[in-house]
C-alpha cells in the first residue's frame, strides 16, 4: 500500500508507529467492551461498541472471496432471502460464495432464480436442510423460524471442511453498506475467538419482562444472531458439536423449550465460554422489534450497516422511525434486480454458466440489423422466480390437466374470473419488473378469492427488452405445471364452467397418454361485449351465439385462426372429431405435459401459437375436437407491448424472417414432411392480430 | 474522537504521530500530483490519482450543511437533474443545500417538485439564469450545453456573497457515494488553492486528435469540469471576475469559439495560474464519453464515486463498460423518490414547509379507524413533476379551451386517439411509479403522433398509497391548463372530432367569462363494444343511438348520472339550453380555467365528480347544454385500483362518511342554501360505478 519511490526506512518507520498506534486503539476498545459485558449497567446498547470509535479495519483486499452462509426454507422465504441478496449485491464491491441451506421449495425457487440472474463473481451452493433436520429436531423450540432457525448451530459441521470463515445472515435482514466492511471485523479475533456478535438490543435476556420470564442464559443482554461472523475452523477446533449440545441439553432439564431458536443457545454457550465472542458494533445489527433499544446505536451512529426486522411483525412492527428503515427495505424489495448483473472491475471470475456463450452471441449482432431487437430480445435469459407464493402440488392425478397461460400487470383483473371459471391447477407465468411483482402481491392478498387458492402456481419472469417475450413465458409455465395433461390457454379466455371436469373425463375415455398420441382441440369464441352474461352450457352459448352476442373468435378479423375447428360440425357434434391441420391455425388445446416447448425466437406478437400447433402437427399429435369443450375471449384493450409494434413497419419485415428460420429449422429437424408447411410460412399475415 | 479514561500523555503522543504520518502521506501524494500535470508521460488518468493511495480524508462533521450548485434550463434538463439529486440523497448522510440557476421552465418545475417532494434536510435556493445571460453570452460557444454551461463562470459572483464553499455539479453526473466523501477533499486544498477538480479522461486538450484540432490551452490532458469543488470565497478574492474573462477574451482572438464551454474556460485559467487548482482523484469524475481512457482509472480503484455522461450521446456512448455503468444511472432513474424522504438521524434541520402540520395531522389519525387508509391518502402530498417533457405554452387566445383530464399506466392507450379527436392544448396528469414514468417516456417517443404534439402537457404526480387520489390529480391537471377555458373530461372518453373548434365557437358566442357564469354541458355516451366507428357528426351519432350501437352514458347501470341533461330535448335541440341540477348529476362541463377546484377528500372511486357539479350549482354556474357538442365513452376492464375497493364492505361506509363532511363544509360555505343538496348526499350510491 505505500508508494513507491520514497525513501524506505522513513516508511517504514512511519508505518510501524502507526501500527503501534491501532493496536493501542484495538486494544483500548476491547477493554471497555468487556466491562460492559461484565454488567456495568451504564453501558446500554450502542453505547460501548458504536462504530464511531477507533479507525476503520483494514477492508479485505480488492478480489478477496467472502462466504455468506444463509438458511431458507419455503415460499415467503425464498422471498426475503432474494431482498436480502439484493442489498448484499448493491453495495458489495467483492466476489461472494453464498451457501444456502434449504428445503427442497425453496431450493427449487433459489436456483432457478440464481441460475438465470447470472450475477458475475457470485457463487451459489445448496445444502440440503432435510439432512440436517435430525440434528436439531430434538430441541423444543417456540420460535417463529421453527425448526430451521436452530439449524444456524450445525454450520460449522454442515458447511465444507476447508471453509474457515462464514458470515451468517437471517432471511430478513437488509444490507446498507458494503459487506466487505462486516468482513473485515474479523481481522479484530483475538486468537481464541470464534463468534463476533452484535449485543441484542432489548431487554429480553435481563429477565423479569413479565410475571414467570425466564429467558435462557446470556451474558447482560446477550447478543443477536441475526448476523454472525463465525470462525468455523476454530469452532471445529474447539469442539462446537459437543459444546453446544451439552450446554442445550443441560439448560432444558430446566427450562421448557428455546424461545429465540439458536440465539438461546448461542447466547446459554457464551456464557459458559465468554472467551469466544468477539462483540461487533451495533450498526451491523440494528434490530428492530417491538420494544427495541436500538435507537441508542443509530442516533448517535453517522452509519447504519445492516437493519434487522426481527420482529414476528416484520415491516409492520411499532417504531417511531419505522418509515426509515421501511424505505431501505422497500428500495431493495422493488430493486430492479438486472440492474446487479454488474462486472467487478478488476476481478478476474468464473462467468456464470452459460454467461460466456451468451456474451459472445450477444455481440455476434449487429446493431445496424433492423431486426436487432427481436435477435436481442430472443437471446436475453430473463430472471425465473418460480413459485413466487406459496403453492401446494396437486395430488398425483393419471388425468388431472393443469391450465397454462401468461400475463403481465394489465391483465392481473382476469385472475378472479378464471379462477371462477377453472377450479382445477393453474400455471401462471407473470412478466413483470421487480416492483410490479410487488403489487401483484397485495393485489393477490386483497382478494379473497385469490388468495384462497393454493393451486395456482404464479412464476415472475422478470421484464428486461422491449419485446414481450412471450413463448419464453409459455414456456416457463409449462414448464412448472405438475400434471399429466395441460390446456393451452391465453389470460384474456374464460373457459367454461364445466371444461375442468369434462376435460378430465374425455382425457381418460379417450384413452390419451398411452394409447394416443392427441392434442384435444377446445373450440374458441368471443364476445365483443364488455358486459356479457357466460354462458352455463353449449346450448346457451349456441342462443348466444344465433343472436350475434358471441362469434367464434377473431371471425371478424382473421377467421383461418380457428376455420379448421369447423364449427358448423362442432353445432351438432356428440363425439370428439379430428380435423386436419391447415395454415394459419392456431386452436388452444390440450396435450401431454411433455409435449413440444414453443418456440422462443417467436418474441413481440404473431406466430407464436401457428409456430407450435405446426410443430405438433410435425410431431403427429392428432387434432381431436371436444363437442362439449368450449372457451371465450372477453375483449379488452390492446396492450401497450402490442401497440407497439403494430405501427412498425420493419415489424412484419422480421416477422418474417423469424418464419423463414423457423420453416430452416423445421426443414432439419422433419425432412421432406417440412414441406406441407411452406406455403403457410410464405404468406404474409394479418397485421391487426394479437 | 479518543476515547475516554486513558492516560492522556500516551494518547497525545500517540496522535501527534499519526498525525505526523498523515502529513507526510499528503505531502507524497500531492506531490506525485504535480509531477504528472507537469506532464510526465507514464501517467495516464488514473495513474497518478486513483483514490486507493493514502489514507482517506477527514468526513466532515456528522451535520455539516454542504452546498451543491447546479446549472439547470429546459424540461430535459430537469429531468436529469431529478435523477442525479436522487442518486446524491440516496447515499448522504449530510443536510444539504442545493443552489438552482435555472430558466423560468425548469424552475417552474423544480420549485414544484421541491416543494412536494418534501425532503428533510434539503433546503433549494433558485437563482435566475436569465439574469446572468448578459454575462456569458458574448462568448462563441460551440458545445451542447449552450450558453447554461457557461454560466458555472459566474457562480462565484451569482451565488451569496457570504457562501465560501460550494460544489458545483453538471446535471448529467450520477453518484455512486456519499458526497461527504467529496466535500471532504475541500480539507485537501493549500492555503491559495481554490478549484477542486478531475483530469479530464480523454486525449482532447492533447491537441492533434484530427487534422486542425487545436483546442484551447491546458495543462497536460486539462480537467474536466463536470465536477468541481469552488472555494468561492478565494476566487471572489483573487479577482476571478476579471480573471477569466481576461483570459477568455485573448484566447478568443486567436480561437473562434469555446468548443467545451465553461471547461475550456477553466483550463486556459488554470493554465495560466496553476496554484489554483487542487487535482481530485479520478474516481469523483468517472468521463464516459466515446473515447474516454477513464479505464485506467475504475479498473484500478475498488470503488467509483461519480459517473458523469459527458458524451453528447448520453446513455448511448459507445464503451465496453457501459452496461455497468447505465445500472448505476438506472438506479436512480427508476428509484422511488418517495423513499427518499427520509430524516437524518442526530441531525435537527428546519422540517420543509407543510411538513410539521402533515406529521401532525398524520399523527393525529387512527390507525384502528375502518376508513384509515381513506384518512391517510388525503393527506398523502405527492410529488409532483408539471411538464414531465418539452411542452409549449399555447398562445393567449380568449376562448381558447384545454381538455383535462388524468390517466394512470393502463390508459396510455388512449393517448394516441385522444390526440386525433382534440387538436388543442390539453392538460393531463399521469399518476405513475418513477419507473412508469421511464416506460411512459419511452412510449411517447416511439409514438410519432404523440412525439409531434407539443401543446399537450403531461404532469406526473408520483404513486403513494393505496387508493387512487382522482381528485387531486384532476386539481394537478387543471392547476397547469393555460387558456382561459378547460374541458373537465375523463381519459376513456374521445370527444367529436369537432368539439375543439365547436367549444370555441360557442364560448365567444355565449358571451362566457365576462357576461355569463356558466359551465357548458357536453353531452356523453358510450358504447360497449370494443370496435366501434366514430360518428363524425350529431345525425350519424342519432343513427347509431337508434340501432343500439350506442348508449347515453350509463344508460343501463346509473341513468341518473347523466339524466339532467336531457337526451330527449338535446336530439331535436338547435340552441343551448339550460338544465337544472339534480341529485347524482355529473356531467362533462366546460368552465372558466378559474372554476372551483374538485374536493381532494374523494380518493379511490365514487361521488368525484359529483361534488364537483354540487360545487359549481352551489357557486350558481348556469348549466348550458350545447347542441352539437359530444364525447363517447369507450369500453374497457376495470382498473386495478378500482376493482381492489369494490368488493370492500367497508368502502361505501367511508365514502357515506366523506359525504357527511363534504356536506358540513358546503354548509359551512354555503349557509341555508346548502340544504339543497342534503338529500342527495344522503342517498345510497349505487356500487357498481367508477
Amino acid at each position: 500500500m505505500l508508494p513507491r519511490g520514497r525513501p524506505r526506512a522513513l516508511g517504514a518507520a512511519a508505518l510501524l508507529l502507526l501500527l503501534l498506534l491501532l493496536g493501542f486503539l484495538l486494544f483500548d476498545g476491547r477493554l471497555r467492551r468487556a466491562a460492559a459485558l461484565d454488567g456495568d449497567p451504564g453501558a446500554g446498547p450502542g453505547d460501548h461498541n458504536r462504530s464511531d470509535c477507533g479507525p476503520p479495519p483494514p477492508r479485505p483486499s480488492k478480489c478477496e472471496l467472502l462466504h455468506v452462509a444463509i438458511v431458507c426454507a419455503g415460499h415467503n422465504s425464498s422471498r426475503d432471502v432474494i431482498t436480502l441478496v439484493k442489498s448484499m449485491l448493491f453495495y458489495r464491491k467483492n466476489p461472494l460464495h453464498l451457501h444456502l441451506v434449504t428445503d427442497a421449495v425453496a431450493r427449487n425457487i433459489l436456483e432457478m432464480l440464481f441460475h438465470t440472474w447470472m450475477v458475475p463473481a457470485v457463487r451459489v451452493s445448496f445444502y440440503n436442510a432435510d439432512e440436517l433436520k435430525s440434528q436439531v429436531s430434538w430441541i423444543p423450540n417456540k420460535h417463529y423460524s421453527g425448526l430451521y432457525g436452530l439449524m444456524k448451530l450445525v454450520l460449522p459441521s454442515a458447511l465444507p471442511a476447508e471453509l474457515a470463515h462464514v458470515i451468517v445472515l437471517d432471511t430478513d435482514v437488509t444490507f446498507a453498506s458494503d459487506i466487505s466492511e462486516l468482513w473485515a471485523l474479523f481481522a479484530h479475533f483475538s486468537d481464541t475467538q470464534a463468534i463476533g456478535l452484535v449485543e441484542n438490543q432489548s431487554d429480553w435476556y435481563l429477565g423479569n419482562l413479565w410475571k414467570n420470564h425466564r429467558p435462557w442464559p446470556a451474558l447482560g443482554r446477550g447478543f443477536n444472531t441475526g448476523v454472525i461472523l463465525l470462525r468455523l475452523d476454530r469452532l471445529r477446533q474447539a469442539g462446537w458439536e459437543q459444546m453446544w449440545r451439552l450446554t442445550a441439553r443441560r439448560e432444558l432439564l430446566t427450562l421448557p423449550a428455546t424461545s429465540l431458536a439458536d440465539q438461546d443457545i448461542f447466547n446459554a454457550v457464551i456464557k459458559e465460554h465468554p472467551g469466544l465472542v468477539q462483540p461487533l458494533p451495533c450498526v451491523w445489527n440494528v434490530q428492530l422489534s417491538d420494544h427495541t433499544l436500538a435507537e441508542r446505536c443509530y442516533s448517535a451512529a453517522s452509519d447504519l450497516k445492516v437493519i434487522h426486522w426481527n420482529s414476528p411483525k416484520k415491516l409492520q412492527v411499532k417504531n417511531k422511525h419505522v418509515e426509515f428503515f421501511r424505505n431501505f427495505y422497500l428500495t431493495f424489495l422493488e430493486y430492479d434486480g438486472n440492474l446487479l448483473r454488474r462486472e467487478l472491475f478488476g476481478c478476474p471470475s468464473q462467468p456464470p454458466p452459460g454467461a460466456e456463450q451468451l456474451q459472445q452471441a450477444l455481440a455476434q449482432l449487429d446493431e445496424e440489423d433492423p431486426c436487432f431487437e427481436f435477435r436481442q430480445q430472443q437471446l436475453t435469459v430473463h430472471r425465473v422466480h418460480v413459485t413466487f407464493l406459496p403453492h401446494e402440488p396437486p395430488p398425483p392425478r393419471p388425468h388431472d390437466v393443469t391450465l397454462v397461460a401468461q400475463l403481465s400487470m394489465d391483465r392481473l383483473q382476469m385472475l378472479e374470473a378464471l379462477c371462477r371459471h377453472w377450479p382445477g391447477p393453474m400455471s401462471l407465468a407473470l412478466y413483470l419488473t421487480d416492483a410490479e411483482a410487488q403489487q401483484f402481491l397485495r393485489f393477490i392478498e386483497a382478494s379473497p378469492v385469490l388468495a384462497a387458492r393454493q393451486d395456482v402456481a404464479y412464476h415472475v419472469v422478470y421484464r428486461e427488452g422491449p419485446l414481450y417475450p412471450v413463448n419464453q413465458l409459455r414456456n416457463v409455465a409449462l414448464a412448472q405445471a405438475l400434471t399429466p395433461y395441460v390446456f393451452l390457454s391465453d389470460i384474456d379466455f374464460l373457459p367454461a364452467y364445466s371444461l375442468y371436469d369434462y376435460l378430465r373425463a374425455s382425457i381418460e375415455q379417450l384413452g390419451l397418454g398411452s394409447q394416443r398420441k392427441a392434442a384435444l382441440v377446445v373450440p374458441a369464441f368471443e364476445t365483443l361485449h364488455y358486459r356479457f352474461s357466460f354462458p352455463h352450457s353449449k346450448v346457451e352459448l349456441l342462443a348466444l351465439l344465433d343472436v350475434g352476442a358471441l362469434y367464434t373468435f377473431r371471425y371478424h378479423e382473421w377467421p383461418r385462426g380457428h376455420a379448421p375447428t369447423d364449427y358448423a360440425r362442432w353445432r351438432e357434434a356428440q363425439a370428439p372429431y379430428r380435423v386436419q391441420w391447415a395454415a394459419d391455425y392456431e386452436p388452444y388445446v390440450v396435450v401431454p405435459r411433455d409435449c413440444p416447448r414453443y418456440d422462443p425466437r417467436f418474441v413481440g406478437f404473431g406466430w407464436n401459437k401457428v409456430a407450435h400447433i405446426v410443430e405438433l402437427d410435425a410431431q403427429e399429435y392428432e387434432l381431436l375436437v371436444l363437442p362439449e369443450a368450449f372457451t371465450i375471449h372477453l375483449p379488452h384493450a390492446p396492450s401497450l407491448d402490442i401497440s407497439r409494434f403494430r405501427s412498425s413497419p420493419t415489424y412484419r419485415d422480421c416477422l418474417q424472417a423469424l418464419k423463414d428460420e423457423f420453416h430452416q429449422d423445421l426443414s432439419r429437424h422433419h425432412g421432406a414432411a417440412a414441406l406441407k408447411y411452406l406455403p403457410a410460412l410464405q404468406q404474409p399475415q394479418s397485421p391487426a392480430r394479437d
